[in-house]
């Protein structure tokens, strides 16, 4: 009988393949098999920040969704859709265990954080071995980018999915010190209302694809498009306690 | 003449020095001089992490706070004493740099997530080069140490000081979807008044030491005492969707 295997579920930081951990990449570059998720078609980002690291002759597993934003989220469609390919993802990582091999699932950022991996790794972990190596999240390397510090002293700080509705946007927004505003894409003229309403815009700093190759910082105020691709962030840094 | 050094900023992670990123690990592998901000006469967390990685006969400057909890964070004397403690740092690093030496700054966690080198960071841009390098903060180590996934979905994240005063910490748990509450140390029994007020005791997680050696990783409601030491944290996981 072979030992089954375990799965690895490890996070690649915000882009700049530099900025993977030594714990990731050591796994990375004695993977036999990795996996990672993509939009149908494309390229994974999450594997493009691995690729340097990538053993020659590792098995892939791309694992491509089946919807993005074809269906709203609000549609049970979208969560049926979703469940039953996030089986099949199990389903197949659980028979490379099986057969004793382990697995490294490369994801972006930190994989705890809003990360797609969160939902194999309650489907697997009472059936497989599943370890975490949390990474650095987008955020982190966006207000590193933007070259501003995010907390200080006592300030609150508020991470918000660009996904909730405009109401709630304006009543956190303006209810924090310290705010991340994520998921950015086709919301970003919701959340510039948002953040005129809450009084915000001049403080907001927009990061796209930060720490990656195309990197753009632009105070929001400057941008003068309301276009913003998957990697982008508004961050608006705090003001609190400066001895 | 020569030609001036630069400071880098070196986000550590949050413990275990396998969490280091390469970036950092090759800044600090290559430095001359490394600083790091301690407690008068105890070892600074930030060099035992790094301790690893440094290179034999490298010049290290040890930055010792000149007060921690002694004075009141709201007594003007203690804003007095921190900044002119941060004012020397600063006059020591920049005659590095004018000397032609590079100065590794060992920083645990994220640099600019309530971090101290961001009071040496405002003081330095506008003299000499800075540059920052991301780390995975304290708090990803610890829900990663966990076993949890913080955020869902549309879950709204707060994170919180425990330095604010109570009534401030209960309406702010309140209305959260997940929460992160850091700077535990002598707060910690305020914080569990304001999660019971919140009615979140019985989600809340305590993890001391994430990552690192003595690691404790417990339910805040199996947690019999109220000690806390500096690393240490309560986590509420949020709920949201889960297709
Ligand atoms: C589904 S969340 C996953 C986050 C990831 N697990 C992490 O820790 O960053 C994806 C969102 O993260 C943000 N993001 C992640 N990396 C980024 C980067 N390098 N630049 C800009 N935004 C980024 C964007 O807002 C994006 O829509
Ligand atoms: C002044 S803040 C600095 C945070 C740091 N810059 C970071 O990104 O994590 C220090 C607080 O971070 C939290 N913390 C950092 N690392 C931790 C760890 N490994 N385990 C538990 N708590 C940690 C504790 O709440 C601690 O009081």
């Amino acid at each position: 009988m072979t030992a089954p295997g375990s799965v690895f579920g490890v996070g690649l930081g915000p882009g700049d393949p530099e900025l993977i951990s030594l714990k990731a990449a050591r796994l990375i570059a004695a993977a036999s098999v990795v996996a990672y998720f993509c939009k149908a078609g494309r390229t994974s980002n999450a594997r493009t920040i691995a690729a340097g690291l990538l053993p020659a002759g590792v098995a892939e597993i791309a694992m491509a969704y089946p919807v993005t934003t074809e269906i709203d989220v609000a549609d049970p469609a979208y969560n049926t859709a979703l469940a039953a390919f996030y089986d099949a993802c199990v389903a197949r990582l659980a028979a490379e265990t099986a057969a004793g091999r382990d697995v490294v699932v490369l994801c972006e950022g930190d994989p705890f954080l809003y990360g797609s991996f969160m939902h194999l790794y309650t489907r697997l972990r009472d059936r497989v071995r599943v370890a975490v190596v949390p990474g650095i999240p987008g955020m982190a390397g966006c207000w590193t980018a933007a070259g501003t510090p995010i907390t200080w002293g006592d300030d609150v700080l508020t991470v918000l999915p660009a996904t909730l509705d405009e109401a709630t946007l304006t009543r956190r927004m303006g209810d924090t010190d310290a705010l991340v505003v994520m998921k950015l894409g086709r919301n970003l003229p919701k959340v510039r209302r948002a953040l005129a309403a809450a009084g915000l815009v001049d403080r907001a700093v927009y990061v796209e694809r930060g720490t990656m190759a195309g990197e753009r910082v632009v105070r929001l105020a400057d941008k003068d498009d309301d276009t913003a691709p998957y990697f982008a962030i508004v961050l608006v840094p705090g003001q609190g306690r400066r001895p």
